[in-house]
This record gives structure tokens, sequence and C-alpha cells, in this order.
């Protein structure tokens, strides 16, 4: 990861943000920007020098990982930023308005001694949302280590009556990393039978019984890169209707990545996905958006919804994950990472989207 | 864990806090007032009613934890507090100053429709720090899901040469699982040798070798309430060096561990502790705080810092956890988690604290 090139992109931009310098504080922005993996640092970028702060839990560790950079550890408290801004006679200090709360403002203002602060938006993020071809293949990396848990544990033979959600998702996030994950990407949704109504279940005790869909949604970390998948199988013969609904939301996934492609409006994507769950009339049962990018966060731009619409471009990755959920009854999400390439987009995990019964 | 209750202690400030209602944000604040495990929830709180809000993906989820509150389910975008606080007659309305990003205070101002927006400190941080006692038995049942895999993997013979870092970290994490754990509380920290300089270490694949130091630094998740603990044993003969900063380490401990009591200085504790070691020459080799309260964060307050003075009350539990770190050779840390009562302290974990050489 050339570090140095991602902040000579930044700082080319601070003339048109009218700021003399950027106080980077989103934790995914700092290891974008410098490599540093730990859980505090900040980075200030003048036209000319950058400044990272961390504390000392984070020395020894920063030496290492953060190169090119001034670094300033501190003690307790927050990071010494503005006397680092004046000492480089910064005038104008843009913050990341999403990046700090309400109140880190209000304690930066009271120190602030005449510099003034101004908010910035997303703009780390939007470097960020096209991947180069290193971060793709960490995320191609992380998704093959979701590949590989998903065809021992679920396809292999894993699932067996008695087996507790929280026994199946451990089982996955252990195979994850015996496959090259560093960690799991995120808590790994582990659903059977009527619990899988929950978009979001957490794992409990609940033991698997013939007949139960099994929902998992899950994924790997492997540099710092999030892959996520989501499937639905069933252990036995599952209800004649979630039969239907998993056919309904495999054709809205299809629709849904064929309407992939460079430069287009991601409401239009949404819409081509839900349009086929609408017209199943099934609108209701789909409550959530259709997808989102991923990379250094699970979550990040862009958002495939209804609503606020963007523009995907080659070199992102975006989840496509239309899903039907049935209270009582059971649900059925289906979720693949996909490549936007200037025609269409290229899928990344291998794993099959049937309802496969096992 | 009564919800109702923790509203209501939080309405009662309403008037001296000067609102008419209150916005909370922090998502483990929205856990402790309304059971909500959820990854997306806000909860609005007048002196009448109280309005939880999600997002379509925790609709049915939140039907079956949240309890005794109004819920509403938006689409994209943020919740709909405004309007629910306009119909409720709220004239002031106080939000989470450290919940609330700048970005979003802005985006709240200009749907404000009105309403005077009114900047709290952590008022329901405030509540949280004195557990109950339903609160401290689920931070010992995950101290006890830490202690056994501690003792099960680490003592009970689970060291071994070519052993690496990351292969213990999940040895760990998958015993804390069989012994009762939701999932781990936080990211394990498992350092050998040189690597264990590093206060926040992150697993690696560096294999276990005769004479290294092996620190760990972990904890389990039970619900939704955390436990942290870190030991340093040696695996084979250590560095001499490093047999003298345990001892200085766990006199450090000691020291700290006896200044805790009812209406003691966080200073004073950090104090008693830092100057153990600081009288052995080690002062910068310790560069962080002493300690901080645990509960449905893993760090929260209050915190015992050299800085900051707060003061503990019998309830809360905080770590002390005094640390010597010398790069090249390798650190020490000893962490337990303690809770304050009116003469002393009570220590949660059960594991050995000693060098122990496996």
């Amino acid at each position: 990861m050339d570090h140095g090139l991602r902040r000579r992109r930044l700082v080319e931009r601070l003339p048109e943000l009218g700021v003399d310098a950027m106080y980077v504080t989103r934790l995914p922005n700092v290891r974008y920007l410098t490599g540093f993996t730990g859980s505090n640092g900040q980075l200030l970028l003048t036209a000319e020098e950058a400044v990272f702060f961390t504390d000392g839990r984070y020395g020894e560790q920063s030496r290492h990982e953060v190169e090119g950079v001034e670094r300033v550890i501190y003690l307790d408290g927050a990071a010494p930023v503005v006397p680092e801004a004046r000492s480089r006679g910064v005038g104008r200090l843009g913050f990341e308005s999403g990046g700090v709360t309400f109140r880190s403002w209000e304690e930066l203002r009271e120190r602030a001694d005449g510099i003034d602060l101004v908010p910035l938006g997303p703009e780390v993020e939007r470097l960020r949302r096209v991947k180069d071809a290193a971060e793709v293949a960490l995320i191609a990396r992380a998704q093959e280590a979701a590949d590989a848990a998903f065809e021992r544990v679920v396809l292999g033979g894993g699932l067996r009556e008695g087996l507790t959600e929280r026994e199946l998702a451990l089982e996955l996030e252990v195979a994850m990393r015996g496959a090259g994950a560093e960690r799991p990407g995120f808590e790994t949704i582990a659903a059977f039978g009527r619990n899988a109504a929950e978009p979001h279940h957490q794992p409990t005790d609940r033991p698997l019984a013939r007949g139960d869909v099994v929902k998992v949604d899950f994924g790997a970390m492997v540099g710092g890169y999030h892959s996520d998948m989501t499937r639905t199988v069933a252990f036995g013969s599952p209800p004649s209707r979630l039969r239907e609904v998993h056919e309904t939301v495999a054709a809205a996934h299809r629709a849904g990545v064929d309407a992939v492609r460079d430069g287009v409006s991601t409401v239009e994507v949404d819409h081509a996905a839900r349009s086929v769950i609408q017209e199943a009339g099934l609108g209701e049962a789909f409550p959530h958006g259709l997808g989102h990018g991923v990379g250094l966060e699970i979550h990040e731009d862009p958002f495939l919804r209804r609503e606020h619409e963007d523009r995907l471009a080659a070199g992102m990755v975006v989840t496509i994950e239309p899903g039907v959920y049935l209270p009582g009854l059971g649900g059925v999400r289906i979720e693949d990472m996909v490549e936007v390439t200037a025609d269409g987009c290229r899928a990344i995990p291998r794993s099959t989207k049937e309802l496969v019964l096992l």
C-alpha cells in the first residue's frame, strides 16, 4: 500500500477545501493514510508535512507501522494537534465532521488558540471508494477464507440436529481463521428456522432441527480489509413457502447484479432488485437497503438504497444483498460482493447461491 | 435488568439539565436503557414517554427486546426524532454531546424545526458507573469464562514450541466460548518475547520459543458485559531482567489494588501503583494509565490516570493494570478487575498472577 501517494492525493485537495491542513481522526482513514492498525491514532496533514499522533500504548507499534511521517506520542488526554498545527503556521484547520463528536469539537475549539476550525465532508472516504488492485486482492483473500469456511462447515456436512446457532457461528469463525483470516470481520449471523425472520439475528442456543432454513451472514478480515457474504440453505426439507421465497430472492439478486456497471445510479440498482421482490408481493418484507461498499470498514460508501442517490464506479466493491423476512416462518437473504467494472461487475465469492438441501 | 427504573432515574434529571427531553444515541447507553442489542438504535425520553428508533433490519428483534417503549422503525436515513419530539411538545431537546458527530449535529439542527438542541454531558454514563448486583454477576460470569480459558489453554499445557501468537489468541477465544462466553469482549492480545514490549500488540505468526515471556490480554462477553484480564507467564526460563520486572509490576499491582476503596481519588490510585515502578527506575517504561471501568463497554468511566481526577465509589468495577515495556527485550503487564467496596475492593478473577514458568 502506497500510503504516501494516498496522502499526496488528499493534500492536493487542501486548496479547494479552503484549508491549510486537515486533521484526520476516523480510525479507518488514519489506517488508509498511514498503515497504522492500533485503536487510537490521528493524523495532521499540511501541504509539506504529516504528523501522526498516538498514545503510549502504541509508541512501539507505530514506530514499525507508520513510515515517512513524524510521530508524536502523547500521554493522557487528547492529541496535541493545535500546538503542532500552530508551529507549522496553520491558520485554517479542516476536521472530519463525521469523525469528531460534538463534545470533541467543543474541546478542540476551546484549545484552538486562534486557529479556524473548518468542518470537512468525508474527504478520505471519497478516496477510499474506488479500490486499487492491492485492496481488491485483500478483499478477495478475505472472501476466500469465508468461502472455504462455508464449504467446509455448511456444505461439507457440518450441519447436524442439535447444533446451536452459536456453535455454527463459532465453527465458521474458526474455519475462517484456519483458512487465512486474521479474524472474523464482524459478528457472525447464524439463524435457524423462524429466527431467520430477523435480518440481523444474533446467534442463540436454538438447536438445529429438520426442516429449518439456515441463514448465515459472515465474513473475514485480511490486512484490515473485510469480506461479507450471506447464504441461506436448508436442513432437510424447508417449508414450500420459503422455497418460493428463495427463488424470488435469487431472482432479485441476479437483477441487482445485472444492473451494476460503471456510472450507474445506486438507486437504480436497488430498484432493479427490489422491483422483483415487490412484483412477488413481498416489498414490505424487504425492509433494508440493497447493499453497501466493503473495504477497511464492513459498511462504507457507497450505499445502495431506495433514496440518497449515488453513482457506482469501476473499482468499487459493493454487496448486493436482497432479503425477504416472514415473521413466524423464517427468511432468506443472498449476498455477494461484486467488483464494479466498466461494463458490469465481477462476483467475488465462489460459493453456490442455491438453496442447497443438507 | 430493570430498564424502566433506569429510564426513570434519567428522566428525573431532565429538569435540572434544563431540557424537556433527552435524545440518547450512544449504543451502549441505548442498550442500558432498553435492552436492545442490535447495531443501530436511538431513544427519545420525555417526562412521560420513551420512544425507541431503529431501522428495518431490527424491527423484529426490537419487538422482542424492547419492552414498555413505543417503537418507530425507519427506513433509510436518520431517526425521525424531530417530528416525534415536536408531537410531544418538546421545546428543548438534550442530546449526548459525546454521542453525536459534528455532522450529525449539523443535520439535526437543519431539521430541528424550532426545537432548541442542548448539548448534554455523559448523563447515562454517570448512571452506568456504579453497577448493580445483576451487572456485577454478568461481569463475573464473563471473567469465569476467561479464567477457565487461561487455566485450560495457558496453564494447562497448551503452550508449545512453534505455537503462533495468532493460534494462541484463537485457542483462548474458542476456550472462552466453550466456557460460556457469547464472544470475545475485544481483540485478544497475545505477545511472545520481544513482541511483549508493545502494550497493545496484535497477534502475528511469530512462533513461541523457549525463553519467551507470554503476555495475554483477553476477555469475554456475557449478556453484553465484558471481562478484562492480563497475565504474563514464561515459556521456559525468561531473561532475568524480565523476572525482576515481573516482581516490580506485581508489587505495583498490589499497591494499586491496596489503594482502591470507596471515595478514593483515581489519581491517587494511579500514583500508588506508578510510584512503585518509578522507584524501580522504570517510570518511562509505563506509558499508559493504570486502569478503566468495565461494563457494557470494555473501556468506560471511570478512568484511572495520572491526570483528570475522578473518584471511585462502591459498586464500580475497574481494572488495575500496570505494565513495563522494554523494547528489544519484552514486557510485563498484570491486570485484574476489582469491584470497589466501602473499605477496599474485591478481585474478580481467580487466576494466579505469578510469573508461572511453563
